[in-house]
């Protein structure tokens, strides 16, 4: 079997994941781990590690490149740029700025006859794809979507940022009564704040007052004003022993009506002991629909709502038929 | 708008439910009812009812058919038939004739430069898919696959075959504990049987022996052997007050480890007042697929795996990208 080549770009949580995922899959063979560091202060799980600056010499060699930089900075210049000549897929998810996004890397991918995935992952991804199937199929009927129990990286950010902290995790945690109400059939009005409430484990500085860094986190605009947010003050040794891990997760559920008032709940739902290990086995599994589309020459830029689920199985159509119908 | 024109084939519960779902897009416009019967004898929800002998007049007129027959005798001869003429979505749902019933009716569809979709739902259908995605993200992992609550129409009827019995219906239940232990990250090795309970409820002959029917129930091989079965004993009236509906449902579950031993559950669940209008409604989804894969000239037999999400959904790609995304 002819494998399928894999480059990785950037090697943060994302990447790493990547490389662990990339493993799984026999039909893909891992080509290296493309950085902007200095190779060598890299330190990967195997992996081969070049100089950005050279991966257009690893062009013949590479299928498909995961690109795991950040959406804020990486990613819009990363992506337009390197879909001129590989073949690659992105985890993009500033949701404003995915049509700007998709054009300019519609435009490169199509200019160099290379495929292009963006928008990758869980949410957006998988999460788009069931809230868009949900409501094709049930026209009449809300969805609702709902984050946690894990760890949020921008909220847990902002707590960083407030005066007097030395270190926080932020944990987002869906409502269980909202989530009732919808499995019930209701088709509740529901905020954010309605469905998730937010859990910040806080280390002090030395002198910083408690009272006051409480207050600033809860009255914090966007962030925690609207949400019903409690702060725990513990030390560090507990934060790093107890809050370390990267658990994420979340539902998508839909709920409608067919005929004369018959309930319709679908419900589709993650629980992640590794976001971002989750996340780089989707962008690894996406991986391998560019390939294949590429090989059709299907070239431009496409997102989960343009790829057949049998485009990202190992599996060729007749055994899928088979087997998993 | 140009609506896509829909012909129903067979007047069932599933036929029924078409009927209902297409009036909830407005992209539609449903031609009529195709019978076997006397069109006279078809009561509708307010469809025109035509006689099947006459599908052929309608040819121009008709976009789409979707195939409300059964898969033990109508489909096998109905798909590959209609699909040298109409673009038709079926829910064939015999398993292990899947690959042959894809490979006649793919002949005829080529050869008719038609499109079909073939075995359509949630199970085969949207559970499948569910299946694949989640293999194909975390191939170290297992998929379980529960039923219910809801009624099974297979099991009923072999209730109702058995000496002594006038009337039945039979629930099949996942088993909560099954549930509970895989959404933990277990990955037990588990049957048919240890994963649902059977449930009867059953209206006797007149001068029946309840002791022999539940004995001949209970032992019967196959349907009720392996499973824990309970019995309920029950008056025609309750039967039909109590046990009339057609109510299902049923879980996807997929346990994947990735990295070192981070436990990543993917689950899909649906929970539906009635098994026809839901099915119906993806059918009628498909539809819009089938339609616009024909306008693109994609001809020939496809399954779920084949169709990108976009293609189900009333919203252009444009506007998925910016708001569904």
């Amino acid at each position: 079997m002819n494998k399928i080549n894999i480059g990785i770009v950037g090697y943060g949580n994302l990447g790493r994941g990547a490389e662990i995922a990339i493993k799984h899959n026999p039909d893909m063979n891992l080509v290296g781990v493309f950085t902007r560091r200095q190779p060598e202060s890299v330190k990967t799980a195997g992996a081969s590690v070049f100089s950005l600056d050279n991966i257009y010499k690893y062009k013949d060699k590479t299928d498909v490149l995961i690109l795991c930089g950040g959406s804020a900075t990486d990613l819009p210049q990363m992506t337009p740029e390197l879909a001129k000549d590989f073949h690659v897929v992105d985890s993009f998810d500033n949701h404003s700025e995915i049509p700007q996004h998709f054009e300019y890397t519609d435009r490169s991918a199509k200019q160099g006859e290379k495929v292009a995935i963006i928008s990758i992952g869980w949410d957006p991804g998988l999460f788009s794809l069931n809230r868009t199937m949900a409501q094709a199929i049930l026209p009449q009927g809300d969805s609702y979507t709902f984050w946690g129990k894990g760890i949020s990286q921008g909220h847990s950010d902002a707590v960083r940022r407030v005066n007097g902290v030395a270190d926080a995790r932020q944990y987002t945690i869906p409502n269980d009564e909202a989530i009732q109400r919808i499995r019930n059939g209701e088709s509740p009005n529901l905020s954010a704040g309605d469905r998730h409430t937010r859990v910040c484990y806080v280390v002090l500085k030395d002198g910083a007052n408690p009272k006051e860094v409480e207050r600033e986190i809860v009255t914090m605009p966007s962030y925690f004003k609207d949400y019903k947010t409690t702060v725990h003050f513990i030390t560090q040794k507990e934060l790093d022993t107890e809050h370390s891990g990267l658990p994420h997760g979340g539902f998508v559920i839909h709920s409608g009506v067919t005929g004369e008032n018959n309930n319709q709940i679908v419900e589709y739902s993650l629980q992640l002991g590794s976001n971002p290990e989750f996340t780089a086995s989707v962008l690894v599994a996406y991986a391998r629909a560019a390939y294949r589309l590429g090989v059709k020459k299907d070239f431009g830029c496409k997102t989960i709502f343009d790829i057949p689920v049998g485009l990202i199985s190992p599996y060729d159509d007749e055994f899928l038929r088979a087997n998993n119908l």
